[in-house]
């Protein structure tokens, strides 16, 4: 590599290897020229030999402050709850000008937990890609994951506006688009995008366990009709998100709210057998899928496409 | 045809030509052996011209009771709704020895609307398909729909088990798998697994529309990190949607109870700081989503899949 060719960032440190941190690795790979060396860590032994085996870190450490050291963009790739002590562990190791981010699904305590760790020189920009799957670890991840996918960077004020263009060049660089907006909005918006869809597919499948009625084999067996769907998102997890629901409360508990408000209304257009009001609300959410496949955020093939695709299935309904 | 290979039915009937009609077509046809002639019958014109078009139906109708003249089979595929009043016009039209059933998501109200009007001799044996995707009409339908998937028979007291056998070798050959169970169970096990997940799907969507301090743009952009997969069941049908509420009510508000008593339990945890009580619960989830692919019941491709199976995507994780 010449001068001329210099990588984006020298020296990448992903600090946790799972989904996002590997998929990050990947992405950047693909790319070529945004970073130079990636190093890693993880506590856990067999993930660092996981991460140099796939080869999606060139050295792998077992503590934050290791990897962080020498880099130019450190990423922390773990739950929510452990980045305040990550933050307050890397800080005396990080490097004037680098970039600190992180990849969770909530802002506001992130700048809350990690901000007052970061140091005077240091740039602290946190980031949120809103992509992932329900699977978890290190060999979960792909390059392909974030492509056409959306990252949100949330800036505390009075960031450097240079190093966010840097981060959203970087995020670009992945395939991602970006948008840049506050810590609060963010979760605000997450709140009814991701987090309580999360609550509520948790929620459905213990219903559906607790049910003494129906056998638990009659749930699995007959759950093509709509279950199945909830499982999936129910199956991410667990410790990443209880996290988020601990660190997004209040955010969380008025959609909570708003849900719970909206659903008494179909409970009683049901009671009362209001067949307009349940065919009108319906027929309004239906709308709302169209947008999404407009935009470029689903796939319009029937049922996500899941049927491997028989030459007889229509693309588009 | 030599008549060593008569058909299992010399006429099928198909009552109605949406996406569960015009897949039972593609998929008979595809057997080869279960049906001679197919005909259909939709008020619409422009759904009969299509049939035709698609060589769904040999013959299209305007009315039910052209359709069933002559039939051996007839199934009516028509919103849980007007289930009722097709069983009467049809009636006096229903060959001796033929077997009426159905394809309705609801079972215990299909056998009190349509029962009192099937007459000596024919027989009534209600069934439903577990299977479909978020698209109606005829031209969604294709043969693959139901295979590997469940379809439910609930023969009411009395009925002639012979006919059952046959309606049931009949859905093994659309390559469905069968069970036969009361009509009252089916509605309890569909409340849970069905029913109750898009009456869920189709409120998030509508708070998340309500709600004023998040953009519906906002909506649809950051859609990837759950939401998206909501709006796709709430896509579904709003008719054939109110039709199984209103006709399911006393089970689908029985579920809702339930549910929302275990939300309150995770409202609660959230507002207390208990993450163990949620990281618990979210953990019991994630074990049922790995009984329905071990099922057969999913793919285990994460995101349904839905990447187009990038190259570096793993399979399984």
């Amino acid at each position: 590599m010449t001068a001329a060719d210099k990588p984006m960032f020298e020296r990448l440190a992903l600090i946790g290897i799972g989904l996002i941190g590997s998929s990050i690795s990947h992405a950047a790979r693909r790319h070529g020229g945004l970073v130079g060396e990636i190093v890693g860590s993880s506590a856990t032994e067999k993930t660092r030999q996981t991460a140099l085996r796939l080869g999606l870190v060139d050295t792998a450490y077992a503590t934050a402050k290791e990897a962080v050291t020498g880099a130019d963009l450190v990423i922390v790739c773990t739950p929510v709850g452990v980045c305040g002590r990550i933050a307050s562990d890397i800080a005396a190791h990080l490097q004037p000008g680098a970039i600190v981010s992180d990849v969770g699904s909530v802002k506001s305590a992130i700048v809350a937990d990690m901000g007052p760790h970061i140091p005077e020189g240091v740039h602290f920009v946190p980031g949120h890609p809103i992509a992932g799957t329900e699977h978890s670890g290190p060999e979960a991840g792909y390059a392909e994951l974030f492509d056409g996918r959306w990252t949100i960077l949330t800036p505390p004020e009075g960031v450097d506006a240079a190093a966010t263009e840097k981060l959203k060049a970087f995020w670009l660089g992945l395939g991602s688009k970006v948008e840049v907006m506050t810590p609060e909005h963010h979760d605000l918006v997450l709140a009814i995008t991701s987090h309580l869809p999360h609550l509520i597919a948790f929620n459905i499948v213990n219903t559906a366990e607790h049910l003494k009625r129906v056998t638990d084999s009659e749930v699995i067996q007959f759950s093509a009709g709509g279950f199945r769907d909830f499982t999936r998102i129910a199956a991410s997890d667990p410790t990443m998100w209880r996290d988020i629901f601990l660190n997004n409360k209040d955010a969380v508990l008025h959609m909570l709210k708003r849900f719970g408000e909206d659903l008494s209304v179909l409970q009683g257009a049901i009671r009362d057998d209001d067949g307009d009001t349940l065919f009108r609300l319906f027929s309004e959410a239906r709308e709302v899928r169209r947008g999404i496949i407009e935009a470029g955020q689903d796939t319009a093939s029937p049922d996500f496409g899941r049927l491997a695709r028989p030459k007889s299935a229509p693309e588009n309904g």
